[in-house]
């Protein structure tokens, strides 16, 4: 299975280290908009190409991950890739999901391409435990907690505020929300009860940095509906102690079956690093895409339309035999 | 979608009752080896058949749920419904699933059915899970972990030592082996470091007690492994603090990715009552069968075989827009 990464920042790193712990791919070739010379990338064998020449890779690769950002690269790298190749992104952006579905859907039918979008862990990984739940205990309900980890998103939004030199937010989940949940009490949680954010900052010497906390917790839509600490660092500290980038989070179903008996699903990730763990989804599911876009299976897909079989490297009689 | 249960003990209950959850189905007979009439069901809306008069019901019901024991019954009622049913069964003999897949395989694409063997949670959603796992972090390792949960295995073994009323067995994860786990320590464990085993007996008024908990602490195969703890109790302790049959347990996926970052995938059930979760997930893949019947996709199918949008009751473009 020939690889492309298209997009080489944190999540095309992440999707490189999962490909060489996969024997059956090979990475080809990395896209990206800067200088390829300027680009050293760890795969000896894969070559570093401008994306302006993506289309002279058309019949050397068999899958190409798409590595861009939900905000502005996917919404159109992945329609415009989808007329060329069969493909996997992590498109993100939960509320604009339907919009982007119909614009890949019309160009990989027209053209006879698979694209699987929306791939990674959440959406990803737990939407498939979202669905697995509901579909299983159907009289129930599901509660999802992100974190202890990093959110890039509520990172860079401190990040534009003047005077603010870096910033790192860790998103923390409530843990009495969260046995709460767990106990089947079925409660109602606001926003603020769910999860406290966390911002590490290091200011300009002559910033206000007051103004700086208020700015950050009165934030709309990033911090305004939360429990915010403000916590002032070095660079220095910044570099030791917040260069990782660790996520994780839960999926909690809980549901009444029978006259009353508590069922509790929880699938839960504890992720050193978010890119990585990210990019090892993106290449399990562009095996499936390699397999089903094989079989004529062509047209948009999500997590949800692939047989699990289809993502692992062992046949089918082996996973039968063995991990049934 | 109309649904016949094959069997009708605690499993043929459990998926009755989430039948009853679920508005595309109806379930229009249960059929038993007892005499009908002796059986009182919860459906008013159904009927109770005898087994020998299954074949007049070939045109009447969609999908079969199998609820016979592994032991003896499904290894022949499988594949002999398997040649006019579509159907699913939850056969959890682990080691012999290879043959009982081979077997119903035969008779299915012979037939034109579509079976799905070993579904429930384990074999079931823990297969699920432990293949996810190994998919997303070829790296790793996966462990199972069962209980706190009643054996039904287990308690019938004790019951069949002589002076012993009744038993109840219980399968207790070791807390601290579980912690080393999640913590990436990748450990060896033995069958003794990974589970206890607590056993509730009522011996008879003359039984020696002393020479019961002997065998059944050095019972092979049962409990000669374990570390197991052995409490005598009332007939009244038993129906008051025993009676339910609640269970569960973690499949925990440790990997390393990029250069040695941990990664911990945690699927947990916590379960009030085995049975009607088991008869949850053989309804929800009940659905999926109809489905991929309809497409005509024949022959025997394992839960590695399903498309998870297949298991919902809910459109694909509303899961799309909502749950992705």
């Amino acid at each position: 299975m020939k690889i492309g990464i298209y997009g080489y920042g944190n999540l095309g790193r992440g999707v490189e280290a999962s490909i060489a712990q996969n024997p059956d791919m090979q990475l080809v070739a990395v896209f990206t908009r800067r200088d390829p010379e300027s680009l050293h990338i760890a795969t000896e064998s894969a070559q570093v190409v401008h994306t302006s020449k993506v289309l002279q890779w058309k019949d050397k690769i068999d899958v190409m991950i798409l590595c861009g950002g939900s905000a502005t690269d996917l919404p159109e790298m992945t329609p415009a890739l989808a007329a060329n190749f069969h493909l996997v992104d992590s498109y993100d952006n939960h509320s604009s999901i339907p919009a982007h579905y119909a614009a890949v859907d019309a160009v990989a039918r027209e053209n006879g391409t698979t694209a699987l979008i929306s791939c990674g862990w959440d959406p990803g990984m737990f939407s498939l435990n979202r669905l697995y739940g509901s579909a299983i205990l159907p009289e129930g309900r599901d509660y999802t907690f992100w974190g202890r980890g990093v959110s890039q998103g509520h990172s860079d939004a401190i990040r534009r505020i003047p005077g603010v030199i870096d910033a790192r937010q860790y998103t923390v989940p409530v843990e009495e929300a969260m046995d709460r949940v767990r106990s089947g009490e079925n409660p109602e949680l606001t926003t603020r009860q769910k999860h406290l954010r966390e911002c590490y900052v290091v200011a300009a010497d002559d910033a206000d940095r007051e103004e700086i906390r208020q700015k950050i917790v009165t934030m709309p839509g990033y911090f305004a509906d939360y429990d915010t600490t403000v916590t002032f660092i070095t660079m220095d500290e910044m570099r030791k102690n917040h260069s990782a980038l660790p996520h994780g989070g839960s999926v909690i179903r809980t549901g009444k079956t029978g006259s009353g008996n508590h069922q509790v699903v929880e699938f839960k990730l504890t992720l050193d690093s978010n890119p990585e763990f990210t990019g090892s989804v993106l290449v399990a599911f562009a095996r499936a895409v390699y397999r089903m876009a094989g079989r004529g299976d062509h047209g948009c897909k999500c997590v949800f339309d692939v047989a699990p079989a289809d993502l692992s490297a062992t046949p089918r009689e082996e996973l039968i035999a063995h991990m049934l």
